[in-house]
């Protein structure tokens, strides 16, 4: 898979890229990143790539020149499937969005930033929008990190475990059972005897009642 | 404010902090912000930190100790008004619980990883579970820096033009309307005449029209 971050910020987005599972599948050849500084495809001298929103109003609006630039050089090169704007009012992200976006080869994330992009960028040029969540981000750079970090440990690969993945919280639609390390016990508190037993149907069985009763509680939307 | 983040990872959050906004407000000296490093808390020669989870089955699960040490030091030498863990299973976060919590004055932020933490740290520590969103990443890390980011940039004196903040999507729980700069002609692609009429009663109502059109296309959900 080849992901290619378009930001105005990629000094925001190096180390989370260079840590961890992340660092460990670009180095496997598992997902390449390719980040690409809005800058340097900016207008005039001043390296314009934003502006003062018609219709007056606090916050700066990207301009649609540099990221036409920027998209266009990239689709010359190669065939993308998703041209992904990350911003607030996008369809917020889910574990079955991030399954579906792990199967894709190329795609482009573009990051807004300021108030967002010229609204013509996206009529134009992108074919899917993005929220992480219901909350604003000074930009869309961790929102991309999130999004990247989501679907790539889903990559074949990646997960030194891969049975991990599929226990997950979301992946069932149910939210995960409680887990327990050593000690058994600790400063008095026990781990649930269950556990101990060594009987793994039984303790197959209590985790799907927990985790039901976990779901239930809080999340019965996920019930549904 | 002061925020301490435990984590097994601090070095894939350094860049996040140390860049736009955050890295601004940081050295206003408007937010605090301390990585602690659980490795510096483990248990052994081996500087362990998880170990198999009781019961069996896939992935690691954090340990109480390490934890317990690092909280207890911090929670010696001042109040903390939140001890927050990073959590797929927790409450999702909104723009009403970042604004809640840009309220207090010292918080911790406990990063999961792996199959996340003993649930004796749950039970024990923990004030409030939180979670980006309904997708699994592989760390609380990235989840930490989000939060930190919907936070920080709400502070007082943090962005430059506090008006910006207050017309964001969600604020009002209704998505933000289409934003348009220069060029008013971009390839032949004209931004909506009402925009450079000058009329801004007129503009605030089209504004306003089109943020409920679009909260009402995109996500009725928040109308309710």
């Amino acid at each position: 898979m080849r992901i290619d971050i378009i930001t105005v910020l990629p000094e925001l987005l190096s180390s989370p890229f260079e840590a961890s599972i992340l660092k460990r599948a670009i180095e496997k050849g598992l997902v390449e990143i390719h980040f690409h500084n809005l800058r340097d495809y900016s207008i005039g001298n001043y390296k314009q790539i934003d502006d003062y929103q018609f219709g007056g109003g606090a916050g700066m609006v990207m301009m649609i020149e540099p990221i036409d630039k920027c998209i266009s050089k990239l689709k010359n090169e190669r065939e993308y499937d998703e041209i992904i704007y990350m911003t607030p009012d996008g369809k917020t992200l889910n574990q079955g969005v991030s399954n579906e976006i792990s199967l894709k080869k190329n795609i482009i994330i573009l990051c807004g930033h300021y108030k967002g992009v010229d609204q013509r960028v996206r009529d134009l040029f992108i074919t899917r929008e993005i929220s992480i969540g219901d909350y604003v981000l000074s930009g869309g750079e961790l929102a991309a990190a999130v999004l990247c970090d989501s679907i790539i440990r889903l990559l074949p690969g990646v997960l030194n475990d891969e049975t991990s993945a599929l226990t997950d919280t979301f992946q069932d639609n149910l939210l995960a059972p409680p887990v327990y390390t050593r000690p058994s016990n600790y400063k008095g508190i026990e781990v649930p005897k269950i556990l101990l037993s060594g009987d793994f149907p039984k303790i197959e069985k209590w985790r799907e009642e927990k985790a039901l009763e976990r779901t239930t509680e809080r999340r019965p939307d996920l019930l549904k």
